[in-house]
């Protein structure tokens, strides 16, 4: 069974992407136009009851929230692909612990900036200097405990590439890339050379290659 | 090993000690006093290197993160207790889906209406009203979709108790009792039913009689 994923356009379904990638599970994509709105169609919402991406169809097995989406496919397929969940529980605690992180601390401010710096402009709003100001110290904080962290181990919950990494490919992605604010990546030494790791992985640049646009 | 759960007096290390409490896991609690700082202490901070709660210590093992903790102790004693996970890998990742929802759509709003309701009189910060109207509607979208789900499952993720549900004990217990905004519970016949099912648990109220206060 092929997996559809909704929504390839945009930051968060390319998290779940990323990992089926990773773990070797076909899928394809069907577009998802939120400038159109036509996350908020009635069809869409009997999948997503929110209107928000992405979500997955899987035979009959519906799943939305994509850090619950790579969860599941992590372990259902755990040893097929790259493991991504750690060896034992402990280890797939911390993943836990540092995914939680990234959905809380790393990724609230981050995604408030994107919005403001790529998507306001398209909307004609005007850009909110004092909030931006406010995200940028709040994820330089952010950063700085992960700088400390992964000056003691190779990726952050631990020494072996995991969900708790995969996770932040999409938005730094729009932080070095469009957003122009790589500087906040290469000014921390381990942050630099654990960003050059995981987004140079294939599966990672095999999804920059995509062109999912119709 | 008994389990040390930091900063029982506060919500989110609750969500960890209801858990325990459900799975038949013996823990001890170590006040942290945030009005006084205790959680940017050097000794705190080597702990939970964001200053926030809870953090939880079982020998050598130390872990952050409350619905990070849930999981890895759900997991851990899978069939000690009550089952929290579901009986399928599938089931699972509808705990996890609305885990997920409980923590990016239902908690931001309600934290923020918290701080505001409670914390912000003892400091002398006045209310945000504009703030406190817009949080309720999110909320009550929220509530909207909540009450479709249960209207078709007994509880969120199914018909089985679940960290889905038991995720939401301490914050809706500051919406029904010191914020005085049960009607956005009571107004929805289904999440009533819900609520008085899950506040009711035994786990919950002895959550409730103890008094953690030094």
């Amino acid at each position: 069974m092929v997996v559809k994923v909704y929504g390839p356009n945009y930051a968060s379904p390319k998290r779940v992407i990323v990992c089926l990638i990773e773990k070797g599970i076909e899928f394809e994509t069907v577009p998802v136009d939120l400038f159109k709105g036509e996350n908020k169609s009635p069809e869409y919402l009997e999948l997503q009851p929110f209107g928000e991406l992405p979500v997955i169809q899987d035979g009959d097995y519906i799943l939305f929230e994509s850090r619950a989406i790579i969860r599941y496919y992590a372990e259902k397929y755990k040893s097929q692909g790259t493991d991504l969940l750690g060896k034992t529980i402990e280890e797939k605690g911390l993943v836990d612990q540092w995914l939680e992180v990234e959905a809380h601390k790393y990724q609230p401010p981050l995604y408030d900036m994107v919005v403001q710096i790529l998507f306001f402009p398209k909307m004609g709003i005007p850009k909110d200097e004092n909030k931006m100001k406010e995200n940028e110290e709040k994820l330089s904080k952010v950063l700085d405990v992960y700088e400390e962290r992964l000056s003691k181990s190779k990726y952050l919950a631990g020494d072996f590439f995991s969900l708790a990494d995969l996770s932040y490919l999409p938005f730094t992605q729009y932080l070095v890339g469009p957003m122009e604010k790589g500087y906040m990546i290469r000014n921390r030494k381990h942050v630099s050379a654990w960003w050059d790791d995981i987004s140079s992985r294939p599966s990672w640049q095999k999804v920059l290659s995509f062109n999912f646009n119709p």
